[in-house]
């Protein structure tokens, strides 16, 4: 694929280290889709194992060595792709060798664990079981800050694992105005709103809404004979190599759009992966630009698109097909608004567009203060509860609706949360781009003809992998630097409040 | 879980081993029964790249120093099980150091690519598209079996491999009488058949299948909290420790006996894998003594249990429950002679008890030609077919219900398939020992009640691991060694052939 060059041999020791990833993620994979619950520890175990022989691959002098080598080289020596590749694999070791193996091994095991732990305890609404691995993954979190390296907050180190350079003062810089302008836009579009997402309960079987989901998946052009769809407690997306990007979702029998709204948000995440240049596998060229470009393809297809009239003007025909009761009796003029029903809710991934980046503001705040150690693990639901109401003005009934939603903490995954948001604001950039340089988009998009949506993100996006840092990349692809107001903007338009509404 | 001991760092070097072992066998359960096609090539390397450093950790300086460090300690020092330990270990040390670790990633990729070959080519019934990539196979094993050295023939390496000691001469000389033996015993007893399977059929779903082979299975004792059931093309079972052991099935929805005579055979396996000793896991001694004593515990569940009058007293009332049509209009003495109907038939998995050592022998002769270069892979559905003729009295009338049936040869497992007649001889001695020891057995089986049985296995087979070698533990366990007799006699006792008849 790569012809003989400066980088081959880097490459080939990057790839060694992509196989035993892609083990990885098969067993994390199994672990949420299929395996049963008395394999746990086993499988727990056998994660941290492979976690730290991927670690010590990584912090490999052969490697290191390489990359020396290839960084001292004269300038002219690389092209473009492999300069950028040699940057960033550069920077991944120079945090990687920070990191002793043996407590890789030790986060892996507890993080494994722990999703088990969450699992059990949000089954049975019982934050104390979590309560102490919960305890011990933000300690190893902090543990992990520290060999890192910080200079203001140890949450720095951890935000800058998913998004290269973000730090918790510029988190707050875009999240604090964003909070203060989406707490009273939510009040007055909710108070607007008449629609109600319940006027489009029924009974969906859970079979036929797979289908719809594979449907509308296979649309939107994703390969399902390069990929999967499972279902798990909680939906998410894992690539093993462009070739094999999965999706898992989860159905609610009354609700159709909980399955579809998340089969479409993941299968947007796997399009990234299908997309990632094969020839590249293993290297950061590779790879996905970072978790909040992520994010957004993935906010892009499950709420830019699929709460949208031009791709409802396709599928509720069909959806009226597949399921005339109850959509038979209800038109599309009355089904969108009842969709895109904005009202405060307690569940994230529940949440309509309006409410959602409040929803992880508030999670970032807490994470902030839990890994700063200016709240407590044992007063984590009260905070919840309270900073719940500051927001959405509701009582948190139960911490299954609360506190325990998510599986992110039981990962180990802090300063995950910030980059949802950040997806949201990308999205919300790169359409405004997209609607820019193919004006007929909404036709084809009527049409359910994504081709044009998914090359132009294949061409911007896609086949860079991590050539461009995310700020660069999202620059590059809109003409523009990281700009909030598209992302009001478009929630303006879309749920039809003038400026001078505000 | 072990004390501090002589091996607790040899110990602890073999889990490392074994977690990886376990990431390469998820990556091939996966691969046949979840993932996508097109996702074959990406997974054949990732197992070729996972193979090669599992061999890398086998043969590594610091195993083998701490090998020659235990070999060399004082009588006295080590116990009966950590000697053992030790010598299992320096076995498959030996014979590890001897491939190089190059050729283990290229067998492993040849063969991973090779099971996706062969799928397409059976479907296809086209043995011309699976030719290249078997000559491929045999190339590499031939080559495995000069790196391992052998006297007499590269067979006798590939078998020992299985079967540690076992050689093609061995081999020769247990199946030629057992061949002489059958051939006309087979044709004697299906003279005298009238009972016919067909007469069984039925229209049963999948899903009320599965459901009964979860049932039969609990009720044998395997826990499905420690592991699942799936389908697959080519039933098989694999464990990635006691606590995860799987196995797959699959369906006719004609034939009810496909399925659960395959998940029985496959619990089997299970059963054995969910009982060798946790805290030895990654060591020989928490291994499976051999592929024939494995197979010795599917064949005794699935035939001697499960094609016998007392397990069907207890499920034959459940079958008619279950299946009315056609159950309720036979009854138990009409329904046992024709489950066990003695046909000579074309597919293997399929076959009676009384045929199936005969579709072994067929394999054995054929693979042992081609490894020692006697027989070329364009001669092989002619010479297939011939000695199916000679056998069974039947023409093939394809090669997907003749050379093409079997996963074996793809997967690269040349010197297994004798290890499944050797798995009927071990089933049928044991069973006289169970049935000497426990002389209530048939009234516990005849309730349902397998806890005899099963205890008399952990008790006497499964706890040992590789304690003993085959012949020295089927010995331990049956006051005997191999002999053949038992099983013939069984076969003539179940198929009601006095000794005088033959």
């Amino acid at each position: 694929m790569y012809m003989e060059s400066q980088t081959t041999h880097l490459r080939e020791l990057l790839q060694e280290i992509a196989h035993l990833n892609a083990a990885i993620a098969l067993l994390n994979w199994d672990q949420e889709v299929f395996m049963s619950p008395g394999s746990a520890q086993a499988r727990a175990n056998t994660l941290a194992s492979l976690s730290a022989r991927h670690h010590e691959l990584v912090i490999a002098t052969v490697l290191q060595n390489e990359v020396t080598r290839l960084e001292g080289l004269p300038d002219g020596a690389l092209d473009a792709r492999e300069t950028a590749l040699v940057r960033e694999i550069a920077h991944d070791l120079r945090l990687a060798v920070k990191l002793p193996t043996e407590f890789v091994a030790r986060i892996t095991e507890a993080t494994s664990r722990g999703q088990m732990v969450w699992q059990a305890a949000r089954a049975a609404n019982d934050f104390n079981q979590f309560a102490p691995v919960l305890e011990e993954i933000i300690a190893l979190n902090r543990e992990k800050a520290e060999y890192l390296g910080f200079t203001n907050s140890p949450y720095d180190a951890l935000l800058d694992t998913f998004e290269t350079g973000l730090t918790s003062s510029e988190v707050t810089k875009v999240f604090t105005p964003l909070k203060e302008r989406l707490i009273p836009l939510l009040k007055q579009i909710a108070a607007r709103t008449t629609a109600k997402r319940s006027d489009l309960e029924g009974n969906f079987s859970k079979e036929s809404q797979l289908q719809l989901s594979r449907d509308v998946a296979t649309a939107m052009g994703y390969s399902f004979d390069h990929g999967r769809l499972d279902l798990s407690t909680h939906p998410f997306s894992t690539s093993f190599h462009p070739t094999d990007a999965r999706i898992t979702t989860r159905v609610d029998e009354q609700d159709f759009w909980v399955c579809l709204g998340a089969s479409m948000h993941e299968t947007g995440h796997a399009l990234y992966e299908q997309g990632l240049p094969a020839a590249d596998f293993g290297s950061p060229l590779g790879e996905a630009a970072s978790t909040g470009i992520h994010e957004s393809q993935s906010r892009s297809w499950e709420n830019i698109i699929g709460r949208s009239k031009p791709f409802w003007e396709h599928w509720y025909p069909e959806l009226q097909r597949r399921y005339p009761e109850p959509f038979a009796h209800i038109n599309l003029d009355q089904f969108l608004p009842a969709l895109n029903e904005v009202r405060p809710s307690f569940i994230r991934v529940e949440a309509d567009e309006v409410s959602y980046n409040l929803h992880i503001i508030l999670r970032a705040e807490l994470e902030r203060d839990l890994i700063e150690g200016t709240l407590n693990v044992a007063d984590l639901p009260k905070a919840w509860n309270a900073k719940f109401k500051e927001f959405f003005g509701l009582d948190v009934p139960s911490d299954a609706l609360g506190v325990l939603q998510d599986v992110h903490w039981s990962c180990g995954y802090f300063g995950y949360f910030p980059t949802y948001a950040l997806g949201n604001l990308y999205s919300a950039q790169l359409w405004a781009a997209v609607r820019r340089d193919i004006p007929t988009i909404d036709t084809s998009i009527a049409k359910a003809d994504y081709a044009p949506f998914l090359g132009w993100m294949r061409e911007h996006i896609h086949r860079y992998g991590r050539q461009y840092r995310p700020a660069e990349l999202l620059t590059r692809a809109t003409g523009e630097s990281l700009n909030p107001e598209y992302f009001t903007a478009y929630l303006q338009e879309r749920y039809g409040m003038s400026a001078s509404t505000e």
